[in-house]
C-alpha cells in the first residue's frame, strides 16, 4: 500500500537499519526485568555471553574463526564479576543474552583471546550486525555502570538492580536510569547550487571529510542543535532540517541522530578549534570520494558510519 | 524553490517549533565557554537571572503580571548561590541569561513571589514561548549539576566548570558533560482502517489519551525504540516509522522525539502495569477530542504537548 505518511524512502530500506551497531535482534523484554532475572538467565541452558575487558569486547579465536559468544562455564579463567552482570535480552529461540565484565589482566586474556574495541570490531567487520548491535548494548550499560558506582547526590555506593538497568543509593535512595547521549550529525545541503557541506577534524585519518556534529544541548529540539552546530562550526545558516536516520554510538553511550539540513548561507568560517578544513563538496567529488576512496586525496567515514550514510543517500537522491 | 528533501510538511511549519519549550531564542554561544563566563556575565549591564527555588520557578508579580526576570541585585532576599550559576546564553541584544539557584525556604519565597513547576508553566501559560524555552535550559542543568555532586567513579566533590557544562572530580579528575534522556512518542496509525492507537495511564487526568511513549535504550535507533514500546505496551506490530517532531521536556532533561508509526496488526493486548486503557480511535473520535475537549467523554494532551502535535497534524495530513 502506498502511503503519504510513510513513503519517505526510496528504495524502501529503513536507513537506520543501514548503520553500524544497529543490527541487534534480541528481544528485550524490558517490562519483565526484576531482581531474579540475572540468576534465571544464567543458569538457564544456552545462555551466552559477551566478556567485556573494560570497555573492550574480548573474542576466542580458532584459526580464523572469532566468537565472542562465551558460555558460562567458559569464564571462569578471565575471572568474571557475576555480580556485575547485565541481562541484554533473549534470542529468537528464548536463549538468554548477558554482558559480564571480566577482571583478569588484559595481558593475561590476550595470550589466549583477542580483546577489541568497538571502533576495531565495527571497521575491521570482525563479528555480525547482529552481535555488533548487542555488543552496542552491552558496552553502554557497562560504561554506564562502571561510572555510576557512586551517588552523584551523596557520595555512598550504589547498588545494581534490575539486571543493570537501575542504580539505587545505598545511602539515600536516589535512583538512577542508563544514560544515552543524543548527538545530531548533518549533511547541509545547498540545493540551488548542488553542493554539500562536509569538514574534517584533526584527529581524523589523513584525508578524510565527514558531515559536522556535535551535542545536543539542554532544552534543544533536534532541529535547533543541527542548526546551532551548524552555525557554530562553519558559519553556515541552516534552515529546514529533515531527520534522516539514528545509529547507535556505544563510545560510550551515544545515539547518533543524522539529518539533512538545507543551506540559507554560502560563506563558510569555520570554528577553528574544531575543525581543520571545512568546504563545499560537489555531487561528482562526493561521488568519487565514496566510489574510488582516495582516488582524488580525501576519502568518507567507513560504511557503516551514519555519515556515510548520510553521503551515500544524499548522491541516490539526486540520481 | 520546491524540494524534494525539505517539503515534508504542509503548511511549511516546522513541528518541533509548535511543541511547548522549544522556543529558546538566547544564542548559547556554546564554543565560548570558559572558566570566566559566568562572571563576566553577571557583571555585564542588563544581565538577567532565572531564579530557582528546587527544580522550580521563582517570579515576581505584580497585579496580573507575572515576570521571571531577575536583575542580579533584586536577588538577595531569594539567596541566591552565585557559585553555581549556569549561563544559558545571550538574548539578541547581547544582554547575558543566567540560571541561579536560591536556597530561601519555599515558604518564605511564597510570601511576595509565586513558585511554579514546568508542568504549571506551560499548562497555564504563564510565561512567554521564548522563556519557557529558556526555563527548559536551566532546569536541564540545574538539576543534572544538582544530582552529580559527587564522582560517580570515586564518590568525592566534582567541581563546576565552564558556566554549569561540565563537572570535574577534585579526587580522581573524571569529567562528565550534560544528560539528556532521548525518549520515543508514537502515535501508531493503522492506515487502511483511518484508525489510530492511544492510551491513557492510571496516573492521567480523567478521561485524558495520549501516544505511547518510553525511554530509548541502549543500543537503540530511534526507529526500533519506537517499535519495541509499541510491542511492550499493547502488542501492536509496527512497520515503518516516520520522525515528526522534537521537544524539550525539562522533567528533568527529557527531549521527546516523537514519530508516527504504521500499524501492522490490529489485536491489542495493553502492559497492564503500564496502561489502564489501550484503544483504537477513530478519524472523528480524535477531531471530537481534540476540537471539543471532553465532550464524548475523553480529552487530549494540552496544546504543546508533542503528543496533541502528533494527534492534531495525523488529522491534517488526512484532510
Amino acid at each position: 500500500m502506498t502511503s503519504a505518511l510513510f513513503d519517505l524512502h526510496a528504495p524502501h530500506i529503513e536507513p537506520s537499519s543501514m548503520t553500524a551497531f544497529a543490527g541487534n535482534g534480541l528481544e528485550r523484554r524490558s517490562e519483565n526485568r526484576d531482581e531474579n532475572c540475572v540468576e534465571e538467565a544464567l543458569s538457564k541452558q544456552g545462555s551466552h555471553i559477551l566478556a567485556f575487558s573494560g570497555r573492550n569486547l574480548v573474542l576466542k579465536h580458532d584459526r580464523q574463526v572469532l566468537d565472542p559468544l562465551f558460555a558460562p562455564y567458559e569464564l571462569a579463567e578471565l575471572k568474571p564479576e557475576f555480580d556485575d552482570a547485565i541481562l541484554l535480552g533473549y534470542y529468537k529461540n528464548g536463549e538468554p543474552r548477558l554482558a559480564v565484565p571480566v577482571r583478569a589482566p588484559a595481558e593475561d586474556i590476550e595470550k589466549h583471546y583477542k580483546i577489541a574495541d568497538g571502533r576495531t570490531l565495527y571497521r575491521d567487520q570482525l563479528i555480525s550486525e547482529e552481535l555488533l548491535g548487542e555488543f552496542a548494548q552491552g558496552a553502554a550499560l557497562i560504561a554506564w555502570n562502571f561510572d555510576n558506582r557512586f551517588c552523584g547526590r551523596c557520595g555512598k555506593p550504589m547498588e545494581m538492580k534490575i539486571g543493570g538497568y537501575k542504580r539505587v543509593c545505598s545511602g539515600c535512595e536516589h535512583m538512577i536510569f542508563p544514560r544515552t547521549d543524543p548527538v545530531v550529525i548533518m549533511l547541509v545541503v545547498d540545493e540551488e547550487r548542488d553542493l554539500c557541506l562536509l569538514g574534517r577534524g584533526a584527529h581524523f585519518a589523513p584525508g578524510m571529510y565527514s558531515c559536522l556534529a556535535g551535542f545536543v544541548e539542554p532544552g534543544e529540539t533536534i532541529e535547533n542543535a543541527v542548526r546551532r552546530e551548524t552555525r557554530e562550526e562553519s558559519a553556515i545558516k541552516v534552515g529546514r532540517v529533515r531527520y534522516h536516520a539514528s545509529q547507535p554510538w556505544p563510545m560510550p553511550h551515544t545515539m547518533m541522530i543524522g539529518c539533512f539540513g538545507e543551506a540559507l548561507s554560502r560563506d563558510i568560517k569555520r570554528d577553528e578549534a574544531e575543525l581543520e578544513d571545512c568546504r563545499w563538496f560537489t555531487r561528482q567529488e562526493m561521488a568519487d570520494m565514496l566510489d574510488n576512496s582516495g582516488a582524488n586525496g580525501s576519502s568518507p567515514p567507513p560504511k557503516g558510519a551514519i555519515a556515510h550514510r548520510l553521503m551515500r543517500d544524499w548522491l541516490e537522491w539526486g540520481a
